[in-house]
Parts: C-alpha cells; sequence; structure tokens
C-alpha cells in the first residue's frame, strides 16, 4: 500500500523499450510509486530479467483495468491505435494519462486516419494536450490527458520553435538520424545486429508518420510550411540527431540567430544551446537536448542541429516531465 | 624488374588509408606492378604492418623522386599544399599522375587558394582533368594529370548529375553521413572510439572544402547553384551515404525521374540504380554507387541518396578505375 | 549449360550467411560455375537483394534435385540433421559435397547423437573426411564428402595442432569470441542490434556443440584432453578469435614455441605466424587464419592466439579451399 | 563556501575519464561537495566541455595545494608514479584519500617496483588499506588513505573471492575483456576508432599490471596461486567482463557452488548473482558487479564471470563506495 500523497502510476505495456524507462524513472521517483506495469507478450516475467539495467524488480502482469485502473496515473506505451480505447477507459475512471502513442496528438482526426488507421476515441482529442514540455508548461499542467511528442517531432520542434515563432521559416528539410531502438523492440531482419552494423540507411522516405505532426505544431507556432522529412537509421542503440535546413524569407545574420536561441531557452533546465554542432552522446540516457545554430555564409540557409536520446527526452522521460507538471511537482523531479 | 608492357606505379603517401587502399589494388593488378611505396612517417615498415588486412609485402621507403621516379604512373596520397610540387616533378619526368588531393580539382586558382593554401603548381591546372570516371571517360583516358575527386564530391554528383543536366536544380541541400576513416589516421581526440561509439555529429558546417567542388562541377553539368553542404561523423569505420534534397524548379512525376536515372546510367559497370534506400554496408570495400531517387509527394521535392565506400568509389579505388582509362585498360580491370 | 571442364556447383541453402558467401565464392571462381541456389524461406528473391554487397545476381529456388541434382560438386548450407538427408540424395547421384552441417564431422555416430538429433545417414559417415584444409589436405582431396569444420575448432585446431602433435598439452582451455554473424541469419531477441551494441557475454557455457569436435581432433593430433570451451558474443559482425590456454607437460621456452610453430606453418599460403596477438579485423571476409603464441612467463602456462573470419576460413571460404582440392585445383584459386 | 558537514572533495586529474566521472559522482552526492577539478592538460576549461554528459560545470585548474589542500577529502586520478608524492602531500595536511593509481595498491614495495617505477612514498605503505569495498569494509572505514583496486582485479576478485576463502583455487586462468576506454584517453594508433572498430585483440599478454595484484590478494583471501591474466580489447566504451577458468583441487558440484555463491553475496546492494552469463551493458554506468559461477560438467572446471563497468565499479564508483565509509555514511550514498 502506498502512503498518502504518494501517487501510484501504472506502466501500460512495460515490456517494451520506452515502457520500461517510464517504469524505471517512476520507481526511483521522489514523489510518484509505480503501480502495476503490465504486458502482453511478458506477463509472469520482471521487468529487470528483459532490461537488467533498469533495475526494476516490479512483475509484469497482462493489463485488467478492473484490477489495475485504481490509480491516479497511468503511463501508456501501447502502439497506435491500441492505445486509444485503453486511454478512454482510464480516463473513464478519472486517471490521469500520458500517452506515448500517436493516437492523441492530431487534432485532425482526418489526418491521423489517413496516417494511422479509424480513431477508437476521437471524443478525447479535443481534451487532449500535445505534450511537448517547454512549449506548452502551463495547458500540460492542467491537464487530464497529454499526447506524448513522437521522439523526431520532440527534436525538431525544439530546434524550430524559435525560427517559427519568429516568421523564418519559408522552407523547410530535415535530415534525422536515429539508433536502432527507435525502430522498436521486435527482432527483424532490419533490426539484425549484423544489418545494421557497420551500416547507415534512409527509411520512410517522405512517409514517415511523424511528419504531420511536424506540421502541424510548426503551423500553430506560425510557421505554416510542408515539411521535408527523412530519417535514417545509424548504428547506435539510442540517441538521435536532427539536422535542419531551414531557408528563411530574408538573410539572417549569425548575430540575431544567436539572441534568438539565446532568449528562447534561457533558463530552460533541459534545452541547452551548444556552442558546436552536439553529438547524441552528450545527452544519452538523460531528458535533456542539445541545440545548435548556424547561418550558411555562402548560402543564406539556417542549419540547426538538435540532439537528444530518442527513448528519454524524445519519450519516457519527457512523459514524466509532463506528468510532474500535470501533479503540480517540479518539472525536474526525478529526472537528474 | 617488370615485364614489358607491366607499367609500374609509384604510391606516394602509402601509409595513409586512401594510399595503402591504392597500393593494395596496384599490387594484385593484373595490368599494373607496384612500384616503390613511400611515406615519411613510417618508412622502414612493411605495408602489412601496418594494415595487415590489405596483404600488401613491399617495404614502406621515404621518397626520392631520383631513385622512384622511374615508373610509368604514380597515385599522389599526399595533403593538399604537399601534392602540388610533387605531382609537377613527377610531370616533369613524364610519369602520368592520378592525384588523390584537392590540388588539381579546381579550376580556379582563385577559389583553390580561398579555400586552401598558396598553389604550387598553377601551370598544371589547366591540363588537369577532373576524375570522375562516370562523367568523364574521354577525357581522363586522354589525360596525364587527373586530379582524382573528393569523396562527397563523388556521391554528390553521382546522385545528382542527371538533375543537373536536366535543368532540375533550382535549390540544393546535402546533408553526408561518414565513417571515422573519413577523418583521417591520425589519432585526435575526435577520433578516439570513444569519442565515436555511440555518437553522430555534424562537423565543418558551411564550411568543409568539398563544397566549391561540388558547385563547381554541378555548374558544368548545367545547374550553377550554390550548395548547402553538411558532413557528419557517424559510428562506422568506412561508407559514406550523401541525401540530397533538391527544389526542382517545376514539378517532377516519379515515373520521369526513375526513367531519367535509369537512362542516365544504363549500362554502367559500378553505378546501380537500386529499388529502396541504399545502405553504406551494401558498399563497402567496392568500387560501386548505389543510388535511389524520389520525388516527395507532400512537398515536391526530389530526394536523391548515394552510397559509396568514401577509400574506395571515394577515393582510391577510383583513381585505379581512372588509371584503367589513361593506360587505354578495360575500365573494371583489377577492381573485381 | 556450362562449357565443358567447368564444374557446377549446387549451393543447398543459399539465403543463409554461410551460403550465401559460398554463392559469391562459386560465382567469381576461374574453374567453377555457379550452378543452382537454393532456399525454402527465400524462394524467388535474388541472393543480392538479401546480401547486396555479395553481388550474386542469381534467384534463389526451392531445392528438388531432380531439377537441380545435376551438378558436379554441391555445397550444402543446412542445419545440422537436416543436411544429412540431402547429402545423402546428393551423394547417390554422384556429386561431390562439401557439407557445412555438423552431420558428418563427429566419427562416432553416438557422440554426434548424444549432441545433436538422431543421424539420419550414418552409413556414410566412414567416408567423409574432416575438412580442416591445413590437416587433411591429401584425404580430403580423394574424398567425395568432406565434413566441413565448424568456425570454433577451425581456429581452435590451427591454434593449437603444433602443441597436440608436439605432445605439449596437459590441459586446456580455449576462450573463444565470435561476431554476431556466428549466432546465424534468425532475428531473435538476442541478435537485435539493441542487445548487443555496448555488449560481451558468454553463451552455452560448457555445452557447445563444438567441443567434441574439438576434442575428437585433438586426440587424433594426439592430445586426447577434455577442452574446456567457452564461446562469447562480441559487438561485431564477423570475425572469431580464440585464446588457447594450455598447461603443458613440462616447460616450454619461448624459442621452443616459436620454432614449433614457424615449421608447422611454413609455406601455409593462408596460416600466418604473426609477431603480435592478431585482431580479427586483420582477416575479415578472407580465408586467412593469423596465430600467435606465447610462453606466460610466470606461470608457464602457453597462450595461442588464433584470429580467423567466422563465415570465410570458419565456413564458407575453407569449403572452397576443399573443392579445389576435391578438384585438383590450386588451393588458392578464388580466394585471393 | 561549504555547509558544516558537507566535506569538500577535491579531484585530481579531473580531465581524465576517471576523474571526471568522479567529479560527476560528487558533484551530485547529498553528503559531499565538489572541491577543487585538476588538470595539467586541460586547465582553464569546464570540465563539461570535455564530458558534456557529465554535466560538471566546475573550471579545471592546475593543482596547487597550497590553495587546494584545505579539504577535507581527495580522490586523486594520476598516472601510476605521478600519484604518490601528491597523495603524500594531501595525507601530510590531513586530507583523506582515496588513490585510484596502483601506488598503494601492492603492499610490497620491491614487487610495485619490478612492476612500475621507484615508489616516492613507501612510508605510506603499510597504512594504505586495499579498497575492494565488498572484501574490506571494516578496514575501508578506518582507514585514512584507500588503495583503489584496478578494473580488472576488482572484477576478478569478486568473481573468485568465495571459491578463494574456500580453498577451491588451484589452478587459475582469466580472459578478460574490455572497452576501449580501459586504454584511457590517450588517442593512439590503437585507439583510433578504425583501429577498433570490428576488431577484437589481446593486449601485455602475460605481462598487464593487474596480474600482482591479483595474485596478493587471492593469498590474501586463501588462495596463494599465480594467475595467468591477458586482457582482450572489445570494441565498445565502457564495460568489462571477467571469464575466469578454476581447477578445482577436488569435484565442485553445482548446488555446492550455487549456495557458495548466494551466502557470499546474500545482502550485497551492488553484487548481484544472476542465473545466466552476465553481459556487460546490464551494468553500464553503474557501480553494479554482475557474476554468474558454472561448474563444466564435461571437465569439472569451475567458470565464474563478473561483468562491471570498468570506469565506475572499477573505478570511480567504486571511490566513491570508499568514500562513503571512510566518511561513515551509507555506502551506496549518491551511487543509486
Amino acid at each position: 500500500m502506498s502512503c498518502v500523497g504518494e501517487p501510484r502510476v501504472l506502466i501500460a505495456g512495460a515490456s517494451g523499450y520506452a515502457g520500461a524507462i517510464a517504469a524505471r524513472l517512476i520507481d526511483r521517483h521522489p514523489h510518484f510509486a509505480l503501480g502495476p506495469v503490465t504486458s502482453r507478450s511478458d506477463a509472469g516475467r520482471r521487468v529487470d530479467s528483459l532490461y537488467p539495467h533498469h533495475r526494476v524488480t516490479a512483475t509484469l502482469e497482462e493489463l485488467s483495468l478492473d484490477r489495475h485502473g485504481d490509480v491516479e496515473a497511468a503511463i501508456v506505451a501501447y502502439p497506435h491505435g491500441a492505445a486509444a480505447p485503453v486511454v478512454a477507459e482510464l480516463r473513464g475512471r478519472g486517471v490521469k494519462v500520458v500517452d506515448l502513442s500517436a493516437d492523441f496528438r492530431l487534432h485532425d482526426r482526418a489526418v491521423y486516419e489517413a496516417f494511422y488507421v479509424p480513431h477508437a476515441a476521437p471524443e478525447l482529442l479535443a481534451g487532449a494536450v500535445y505534450g511537448l514540455t517547454e512549449l506548452r508548461r502551463e495547458a500540460i499542467a492542467a491537464a487530464d490527458l497529454v499526447a506524448n511528442p513522437g521522439c523526431f517531432p520532440t527534436a525538431t520542434l525544439l530546434a524550430l520553435a524559435p525560427l517559427a515563432r519568429a516568421g523564418l521559416i519559408a522552407d523547410l528539410v530535415v535530415d534525422a538520424k536515429t539508433g536502432v531502438s527507435g525502430a522498436g523492440r521486435a527482432a527483424t531482419e532490419a533490426t539484425h545486429f549484423v544489418a545494421m552494423a557497420e551500416n547507415v540507411k534512409a527509411y520512410k522516405v517522405g512517409a514517415h508518420r511523424h511528419t504531420p505532426e511536424i506540421d502541424q505544431e510548426l503551423a500553430e507556432l506560425g510557421a505554416p510550411v510542408a515539411t521535408t522529412f527523412v530519417p535514417h537509421l545509424v548504428p547506435l542503440d539510442e540517441g538521435e540527431l536532427v539536422s535542419c535546413y531551414v531557408t528563411p524569407p530574408e538573410p539572417v545574420p549569425q548575430a540575431a540567430l544567436d539572441a534568438l536561441y539565446a532568449d528562447a531557452y534561457a533558463g530552460e533546465p533541459f534545452v541547452h544551446v551548444v556552442p558546436d554542432p552536439p553529438g547524441v552522446r552528450d545527452v544519452r540516457e538523460s531528458n535533456h537536448c542539445h541545440i545548435h545554430a548556424r547561418v550558411d555564409p555562402r548560402t543564406g540557409k539556417l542549419i540547426v542541429f538538435a540532439a537528444i536520446d530518442n527513448l528519454w527526452k524524445g519519450t519516457s522521460s519527457q512523459a514524466v516531465q509532463n506528468l510532474n507538471l500535470m501533479f503540480g511537482r517540479p518539472e525536474s523531479e526525478g529526472l537528474g
């Protein structure tokens, strides 16, 4: 039994990479208590038998909301489509939810259904808040349902928000590089060690489902643009770098660019403007994001890099960052 | 003593990655014979003590053209600036040269000197042929001095030549990913295993010296554009992928793009248009280049990928491909 | 139709790592011609759609000996147990066979069946020759069925043969390290990139099926010993290093050890005694084996290292080396 | 100025891998405060400019004990030989020291000087405590000078202490695998990314300086044995696995082995007996050690694996574990 004032957090789908990290972070969190951890495929196994380094000793169970629904909060780490009905039932029981899937990220149901599947709980779309913490702190703090952003949108939007707000994006190409964990835990021909060692390649060219999410949010920030987005797999496990190539409507001096970014992220605990192009190793297994912006003197293009850990700031640690806000806690709690 | 009809090839600078591969290819070549292999830093060591897998047993010597200049051909693998005087002296002795440095790639001496150093042999610039084999076969066959292209220009120009010739490049971004061998054999903080394992990062943003080379050649092909070029280091040893983002002056249907590339590279022994985005692993330690072109249906951008091995087609095996032409041999000889 | 004098070689099981390399080597071989290439799982696909870098354009078919049995030779790359009946049928048709499985390696049927499965063609055991080329050249040249050794036995026996023959092995520990390709092409939790990046671990401790094969051959060489054998997975794709720790019955001086190895492998085209501990990178994608032997001055133990590529000398290139002998060709043909 | 009761800890040599991790751990420690951080080579730079992911903002200074000696404790991360005089001066000022070098690990000055250099402070040897925490808790708690063990001895001794105490080690081979960080921060031919990618190799065969340290401690535990010890480099950054092959004086049943290890490490916060061979990934960037012991049923050998992070439990986090004991703090504080 947990103490009064220590909200219990259900992790639904804790056998995947993202759910397991969420379980780890909640398990060690000074304010929250780890509630049930669930998995269809691995029920009966302890989390640390799958992920020894997370050191979570809880045993995975099959999800049963009748038994597991008595919690204050939930992080849902289900595939898109499968998440919506579980989220709806949790919300029906008054549970605050951070959903890691794409099911509640896109405001426009038609866009969602064009890229994914028929929506199982469209009535919740209006109330869901897009959970890129640094862009929507107040709304997140007031929300009961937060749609946690995709990893690529997280990095891309942090990289571009200052330019979008300033009206400096006329055209945009985003070339992303992600570690193999971005392809998920499923063992496939593509995720075999031998297929990716000494390799780098693009995938889902011009067709990645994170693209409409990027466009939606850039438009809300003031930059209604159609993004050319291409992700690449690189031979590392965790980490993501986005290289953003922006054509501005007018020339931007380097000093102005520097000031824009310094102002935008002054005082942010997790977003850091750094003096050199960031490496993904610099932010591994952390909630931090490193950003670097540069004017190409020959072409006038603005080149902005953002590095995150795709599974942490790109997914699970940002979920906890959001949960902190939803429960009135310091944003950085348990993320140190 | 070599047989009549078996031209001896000097490798100047055979202790670096590129020179050693050139030595290996010449050593096993059915037509050429390996002449002296030279190195300042490692004179007295056998090549296979530095690179066991190349299996070249020749011993490195300090270069002395009085002793070593009696050859039919030379591959010069010296740093830019240091190459020009050696090339000049070799040419003065009538030796045919493939130069791997940047010294004879840029037709405009002023551009060279802006990006590099004062030129030591500008009188040779006019006669040097830019050695991207697939674009200049006839000129290379007739040349005595071939300026072997940089690795990034090789991949980029093979990716973009069909578009450039067709007048389809209005704006251009090139995002390149290269293995760590691209940074050379020098042991530095940046090339330490621990610095690059689990890492990916951009370098020389908007300032890489291969950029003017790309612009020069695109202009000659019909596309006078200023390229935004950004290279990234990825955690693998050999291999290079360029992802080219082209804004065309008018919409291009996928079928037209397919036809353009199929026509351009039909019958090429080393350039292959492939049905999926290529991985660098597919071309490792080979002279092959894999290309894939796609229209982004949402934005109309043309996205073209080219994968090569930066040290092979990007440097040394292309040098041998050129040498074959210069001596009237089949282009693929010794590259199988 | 193949020319007279160009024997056609069937590759049965050409969609796995080993079979595909065998197909590549035969496809480029100056003497043999590539016959049918077969696969249950990938029939209808071209080999180069699975393994672009091998550049084999042949299309995989389901094996049918009525259609495919009309060849001079076959390399069978089937799992143990599945190989024996196919080998038996091929032999019945007079086809010379190199079998990559374990089915014909162990002379003692009972030992085979204790470690594997009931044997489907025990009548062929007596005539099968254990195909470690350097140890059995004459028998291989005269054989119609060669049981190609396992990768670990190949490296271990090359490392230890000189000591075994000299009666210098009183006790033996073999600690092996292999790249992930050693675990095969099946995509599993254990071969996922994320599971093996930044990892190293032992597997099948004291229970690896290559152990009785090592013991059998050491006994034949003169060292009847029970080997303690432990393989480890290391984060690389191809390559294998065995570190052998030998307790000799009496002290052995370093000079004697050096002479023993120099004599044993003088003139060998593929086995090289090297002056420093070998790296697996030195022999990657080759038929070479690098060996280094050292006396530990503190303990008197003899420490011998052997590095091979587990898929080449450890499997497929050794199969071609054997096939060369079986057809009276130079042993190194097509392996350069 | 630090609060009363918050001891300040000097980190001498904080620009190396080990010193920087020590700085990170102390910087976030709930009880200690980070004092001066020093470096000869990088004075003037911030620690996070060298190691962004450690997020230590302190600026490196040249060590000056007149300015820096006013601290309660110090972790000295100097090369062997260079450490002793600094440790001596710190002890002279009453500062408690954990020394990461080898200078105070060997009780026998002659052995030290045979393997290293003349000793600069032999008078301190008698009072130094060998800091393998789990083996010497009481002595460490009472010590003013702790000689932090080497990474290989840490893993090896944790693996073997139960056997040594039980008199079960008649003969011993230790085959160790370490990530490249074990070779230090110096950029050399051997630590270049290209040299180690896709590689594995032994080094310092029979001559590694950690060997006498292992022998000394095994003897104190009851097993006077000469260890055959061979380290290997594997292509990963942090992590170390030792595979220990023990010949027992008499047969040991698996059940007895299991009971021995379960008893030895019951209740240990950082040492865990695990049911399968451990991977180094399981303990990455942590103070944990995973151990697995198995009887080889064919040979009777005892095979024991221990996995640690060479820079954490193998060096810096164990130093903090020891510092906790020296200051009467809970052993796990700041290591969670």
